[in-house]
């Protein structure tokens, strides 16, 4: 167990109120007043989760897009949100902030509070953001923990863009200008959708959104649901920039399914819900793709083109 | 304009939803559902809000407690939070932890939740920590505008004592060891009581936390409020263990005002209120003082034993 493992365990043994779920979850639910509200907190730092030289305004909308995503898996509509600011430089400090505000529009969640704080000279710096929304008023909040034997398997939008894109903004990866180009706006300007996570709450039994890996997190899934998630490789949604720069192989969609950052949904089913499901991906003209099934069991496995194939030794970002 | 000033003005801009207060408040309000929502988000940097050698247990604490004090001042009770931890030294964050769990049930403040993150090696940390809370039911939330000529000042506990025990913890302070441990324990252990701002809430016109010093704090109310505040120094009241180590000069009343850390509650309130609030200060416990009076005009001002005497040049941690 590492250090960071242990500690967490430790923290879940104080956050023991039914509201935390366990700290297992993507984010907090409670009910107040008549409503369920969701909340969820992330921090990013510099040097940790973004680079020195990231464009300002794209660690700013990054740092809502995280916490958006957390709200989506939850099918909670955004409220507001508060967000500690390290102060640093004054032109990347406005830049960031133009970035805040235009995450914030984008995503219909306004600003509502928050701290400025100073750092120790050349000290890393980190930025916090709080998000809260209301869960859904026509469906139980979704959770990780409820795939079902029977269960399809869902996924959102497509898979690998910000990790091929990261490796692109490194300078790691050659390939079309155009499509380098959206691989790396995937990375830097995730684009969860508030509306798309509501509207399945009512079709899904499990949800969490896709952060660091969709194998890891599908592994996750099924630990949590105590049930066994088998994913078809070959099914895995890929963008046409992805194709084009990695190419459609077995180890392009392994390195597309093990690398983080996604912030798409992944969902399980029952299958009668599949035309309101696909019905619900035209209405938001947001791609929805089935990519394997939940079987009575534990642990996820994989196949491509049929065959039975072993797990990668590494699954994704693990922390 | 400092780089901060001109931020914060930015950031102003930014937060426009009327729940935001113009950011000009100790948290953000909102109401959802029939309940009355109060929000808070403050961060702890290491090497700026706390030293490297403070026992990591009083930094968890504080860093509860701050959030608390700002829940407080808007007469709101816990709910719960979420908080972010910068992982270090396993041993240190597990003494974090405790004094955590500790804070948390000493201000039935459940931890719902947060986010646990990498620091690059050797990098300061700094933790997060956002509060949720529900508004009073029988009285608007107070808030730092409100204060009215002919309303009288009152501060809650004894003032000064932090910013002294933040000397003494320094070595930067000699006198009797009983009271210098009462003073530094103040500094580290900061105790804002809920109950105490839910009661005064039906009874206040304006009400805010003392945090930064009560001078400066004043005048921001002032400012606030278009009102004028006038201190009398020899009310403020001062703990014994304050006076045994810095005696009670004019000298150290003013630095006792201008110190910061105290975790107070500073209101304004009708004469008429009077006996109401000496029956909650007894009733909970908590010393209620009235230490000056709002005229019209503007702008804060100050009398030592009667006699007008010139504000001093800092009035407490600006920024």
């Amino acid at each position: 167990m590492t250090g960071e493992h242990a500690f967490i365990r430790a923290l879940r043994a104080i956050a023991c109120d039914p509201a935390a779920r366990g700290l297992a979850d993507d984010a907090a639910v409670l009910v107040l007043g008549g409503e369920t509200l969701v909340l969820t907190l992330d921090t990013v730092v510099e040097g940790v989760h973004y680079l020195p030289g990231d464009p300002p305004a794209d660690v700013a909308w990054k740092l809502v897009a995280v916490n958006v995503s957390d709200l989506c898996a939850k099918a909670a509509t955004p409220v507001g949100c508060l967000y500690s600011h390290a102060l640093g430089e004054a032109e990347w400090d406005a830049a960031f902030l133009a970035g805040l505000d235009a995450a914030c529009r984008h995503f219909a969640i306004p600003l509502l509070g928050g701290d400025t704080v100073r750092m120790p000279a050349a000290a890393p710096r980190s930025f916090s953001l709080t998000a809260l929304g209301t869960g859904p008023r026509d469906a139980p909040v979704p959770c990780r923990t409820a795939a079902r034997g029977g269960d399809r398997l869902w996924v959102s939008g497509t898979i690998g863009d910000a990790g091929l894109g990261l490796a692109a903004a490194r300078d790691r990866r050659a390939g079309e200008p155009a499509a380098l180009a959206r691989l790396v706006a995937r990375y830097r300007r995730p684009c969860p959708d508030p509306r798309l996570g509501a509207a399945l709450a009512p079709l899904v039994h499990a949800m969490m959104d896709v952060s660091d890996g969709l194998l890891v997190d599908a592994a996750r899934m099924a630990e949590a649901s105590g049930a066994a998630l088998r994913i078809a490789l070959d099914a895995v949604p890929l963008s046409a920039a992805l194709v084009a720069v990695a190419g459609d192989t077995r180890q392009a969609r392994l390195a597309a399914t093990t690398a983080g950052d996604d912030y798409e949904l992944l969902f399980t089913a029952p299958a009668e819900h599949t035309a309101r499901i696909r019905e619900t991906a035209s209405a938001l003209d947001r791609p929805l793709t089935p990519i394997g099934v939940v079987e009575t069991g534990h642990g996820l496995s994989l196949t491509h083109d049929g065959e039975d194939i072993p797990l990668p030794r590494r699954l994704g970002y693990e922390h």
